[in-house]
């Protein structure tokens, strides 16, 4: 039999790094395949359509959901996410690992409807260095800085629905220790029922 | 607060390869610490004391368990075997992580007793190596050999009672495995109920 792939779920609050470490995830892990998330928000400057997200507008969300095509979705500051069903059930069932990007909420929904998936916090390494990322992005207003900031806290608080947790001080250490905890959750006993099968036990 | 070390546990029958895979872990990782046990069954040609094991008559053994020098102990093969206290309790309350090979049984009471300790069961790569590697020793009468066969069967059947699995096919991929779960264990959430407070947040 076929084993299944991983589903990881990462999250982290803005300024967590969370992205950049996911990008340099990808870069070392090629076999690993990353979700890619539908969305209302519109896009940034450097954010590619089917690559960072697919952009929608409400119309298309709400026919995705109606067509039972999204796994699940929530309200983010503002704009829809959801997270498409096809290529997560497809890589799960092909035994292949797929690494899911969502917040908090999403990451409750997700553990509902797949309890034997990973998931992973990304913490900044102090919250003075989370604060300074995020006043750094130049495309926040005051308003929406003050709002990610109180989001980052209000997110950083639900840690303990998680499974793991990472400072992202060293990326190249958090990178070691995300593939660590991929190589663990996949020598869980609980994922190896035919183990003894396989050695040739009977 | 310190962060308390790990207890893991490693257990695996008898031709898993058990001992040469923790023999080169502790080459690889000095600052792991080994648990070494007590037991009343007589030294093998090759082992020393205090190193392989405390050697003891029964009537010192019966001691140790009177004066509650051990965390457990459990009868294997017509002889007894215990985990010495205090070597155990000091790493763990100072941090560093120790590793206890224990049969199965011990790893029952092990379990019930620190419930927070890991436990790894290490498998021979088929069941036919198993057997080949028992027959190769030469200090087994036939007896004992199909006492050790049969006893090396019943515990692959507790592997459910593990958190992980690794099969010893190939040591050095095998000891990779397991640093990968001691570092993954580090990084569950559970084991760092202080980490938004060391970050800064309040």
């Amino acid at each position: 039999m076929q084993k299944r792939g991983l589903l990881v779920v990462v999250s982290g609050p803005s300024g967590s790094g969370k992205s950049t470490l996911l990008k340099e995830l990808k870069n070392v892990n090629p076999e690993l395949k990353f979700s890619v998330s539908a969305t209302t928000r519109p896009p940034r400057a450097n954010e590619i359509e089917g690559q960072n997200y697919f952009f929608k507008t409400v119309d298309e969300f709400a026919e995705m959901i109606k067509k039972g095509e999204l796994i699940e979705w929530t309200s983010y500051c503002d704009n829809l996410y959801g997270t498409p069903k096809s290529l997560v059930e497809d890589c799960i069932k092909s035994g292949k690992d797929i690494v899911l990007e969502i917040e908090v909420q999403g990451h409750e929904n997700i553990k509902r409807i797949y309890p034997e998936s990973v998931s992973i916090f990304i913490l900044p390494p102090t919250y003075e260095e989370l604060v300074r990322r995020i006043e750094k992005r130049g495309s926040e207003t005051s308003e929406t800085l003050q709002k990610r900031l109180d989001t980052a806290k209000k997110e950083m608080l639900c840690l303990e629905q998680y499974d793991y947790v990472i400072v992202n001080a060293d990326i190249q250490k958090a990178i070691k220790e995300i593939n660590c905890i991929l190589i663990a959750e996949k020598h869980k006993v609980s994922r190896n029922e035919n183990i003894l099968k396989d050695i040739g036990l009977n």
